[in-house]
C-alpha cells in the first residue's frame, strides 16, 4: 500500500472505507454463534454509512510511515487496527445516544440503536464491539506490536481517554468552562481517538521515530475536528448533518462557539489545521493524502 | 507460587483474593489523571467484597499447571489475568444491574452502582472497565503470551460469550426453555467466564497441554456454580445473599429449579461436580486446591 498518489479526500476516504467494510463483512462469519438479534444490532449501528474518518486515517498514516517499504503483514495489521477503532468509535456514539446519556433519537439520519432494538440490547451492542476490537487486533495483527497496539487502543478509549472525556462532558453540563477545560474534555472526547489513530498506523509501520510526528499531528486535527463539530452543530440543519442540530446549546454544553463566538472558532480551527499540517514535515511527500484529509475535516459540511 | 498445600478453600480464596486486591491498588496509581468519580464508581463496585472466585481459579489453576516450575513472568501473567477477569466479571455485574436490563438495587449487600452514581456512569464505569482490562493484559502480561490471553478473554466476554448469553437471557425470560436451552445460556452467560478462568491458569503457565483438562474441569464446575445460584434463589433469604432473591420465578427467568425441581437440580450440581474433580486427574496431587474451590463452590450457602 503506497501512501495515497491522488490528493482527493473523498476517494482516499472512500478506497480506505471499502477496505475496512469488506473486512467488516469477513468478521460477521466468525461469529456465527452468537445470538443473531446482537449481531443485527452491531451491523445497524457499524454499517450505518459512517465516514471511517478514523480507520482513513490509520491507513493512510499507515501507509505515509511505511512510504512503500511495508510488508503484508503491516497492512494486515492496519486493517485490524482500523476495525478495532472503528468499533472503538461506533460503541462509544451507541452508548452516548442512551436515554441515560445524551438521550438523541437520530444519528446519521437513522433511528439510533436503542430505538430500534432497545434499551438493553444497545447497550449489550456497545459493550461486545469492545470486546470484539481486542480479539479482532489479537487475532490479525502483527503478534510482535500486539503489546503496544493494544495499550494504545484502551489507553486511547478508557479512563484517561474517550471515557473519561465523556465524563467530563456530562459532568461540565450547566457549568460554564474555561477554554483549557473545554480543551481538556475534547482532547480526551474525541482527541483521543483520532491521534490514536494516527499512532495506530505509526505503530503498525514498525516506525516508532515517527510517532512524535503522528502524534502532533492527530492532537492538532483532532481539535480543529471538534470546534467544526462545535461550529456546524450551530450553523448548519438536522437534514444535512443526519442528527438533531442545535442541541449543545439547549443542554448548556460548553462549545467553542459559545466560548470564543463563531468567528474566532472558525479562526482557532484554522489554525489548528495549520499546525497539523506542519507536524506532517517530516513524511515530505508521503504526507500528501494526510494533508488533504486534514483540510477536508476542517472544510467538510456535515 | 506452589499449588495450595493447604485444601482449605476459605484460606485459598483468601490469599488469592489478597493478591489481586493488592494488584488493584497498584493499578489505580496507573489513572491519576481519570475524572475522580469515575476512578470512585470502578472502586466502588469493584472493591465490594466480592468473592473472587475467578481470580483464585486463574492463580489456583496456574499453580496447579505449573507444578512449581513457575517463573517470576508466569507469576505476573497470572496476577494480571486475574485483575483483568475480575475487572470484566465486575463490569458484567454492573450493567446487568441496570434499569434497562435486570433494574436490581441490591448487589453484595450494598446499593447497586448506578442507585449511588447514577445510570450514565454506572454505563461508563463498566465500559472502562473493560478497557482497562485489555490495557493491564498488555502492560503487565508475558507480550509471548499476549496474543493467546487477549483471544481468550474477549472471546468468553463477547459475542459468543458472556455478553450473547445475556442476550439470550434477556430474550428467553417468559418462554419456557429446553434443558438445553437453558444449558447454552449459562455455558455463555456465567460458564464462559469461568471456564475461561481455568483456561487462562494454563495460557499463563505456558502449559498448553492442560488446555483441555481446565476446560473440562472450567465447563463442569461453571454448569455446577449456575445449578447452585439458580438453588440458592429459591431456598436462601435476601439477607444470606447481599442481594434480592426469589426474583427469577417473578421474572419468568428459566433456572434449573423451574425446570427439574429442586431436588433433580440437587443431583445434577452434585453430578457436574464429580465430573469436574475426574477432569483434575491428570494434574495430580498439584490439583488439591481445585479440588477444595470446586466443592466449595457446590457446598457454599450464598
Amino acid at each position: 500500500m503506497s501512501p495515497s498518489s491522488s490528493v482527493d479526500a473523498p476517494s482516499i476516504l472512500k478506497r480506505h472505507g471499502d477496505a475496512v467494510n469488506g473486512y467488516f463483512k469477513v468478521l460477521r462469519d466468525r461469529y456465527a454463534d452468537a445470538p443473531p438479534r446482537l449481531l443485527d444490532s452491531i451491523e445497524y449501528s457499524l454499517m450505518a454509512g459512517g465516514k471511517r474518518l478514523r480507520p482513513a486515517l490509520i491507513l493512510e498514516c499507515f501507509a505515509a510511515c511505511s512510504a512503500g517499504s511495508d510488508t503484508s503483514l503491516g497492512r494486515q495489521t492496519a486493517l485490524a487496527a482500523a476495525g478495532a477503532m472503528e468499533l472503538i468509535h461506533t460503541f462509544s456514539l451507541v452508548h452516548d445516544d442512551l436515554p441515560a446519556m445524551d438521550d438523541d433519537d437520530l444519528r446519521r439520519g437513522r433511528p439510533t440503536n436503542h430505538k430500534v432494538f432497545g434499551e438493553a440490547m444497545a447497550i449489550l451492542a456497545g459493550d461486545a464491539m469492545v470486546t470484539v476490537a481486542f480479539e479482532v487486533l489479537a487475532t490479525d495483527a502483527d503478534p510482535a506490536a500486539l503489546p503496544a497496539l493494544v495499550r494504545e487502543l484502551a489507553a486511547a478509549s478508557g479512563p484517561q481517554g474517550m471515557i473519561g472525556g465523556q465524563v467530563l462532558d456530562i459532568d461540565g453540563e450547566n457549568t460554564v468552562l474555561s477554554l483549557d477545560g473545554l480543551q481538556r474534555i475534547h482532547r480526551m472526547k474525541t482527541g483521543a481517538l483520532l491521534t490514536s489513530s494516527c499512532r495506530l498506523g505509526a505503530i503498525a509501520a514498525r516506525q516508532e521515530s515517527l510517532l512524535t510526528a503522528m502524534t502532533d499531528f492527530g492532537r492538532h486535527l483532532g481539535l480543529a475536528f471538534q470546534i467544526v463539530d462545535d461550529v456546524l452543530d450551530v450553523t448548519s440543519t438536522p437534514e444535512q448533518m443526519g442528527k438533531a442540530t442545535k442541541k449543545d446549546a439547549g443542554k448548556g454544553k460548553n462549545t467553542y462557539p459559545s466560548l470564543l463566538g463563531l468567528e474566532a472558532s472558525q479562526r482557532e480551527a484554522e489554525s489548528q489545521l495549520s499546525a497539523a499540517l506542519s507536524a506532517l514535515e517530516p513524511l515530505g511527500s508521503a504526507g500528501a493524502g494526510l494533508r488533504a484529509l486534514a483540510k477536508f475535516v476542517v472544510e467538510r459540511t456535515n
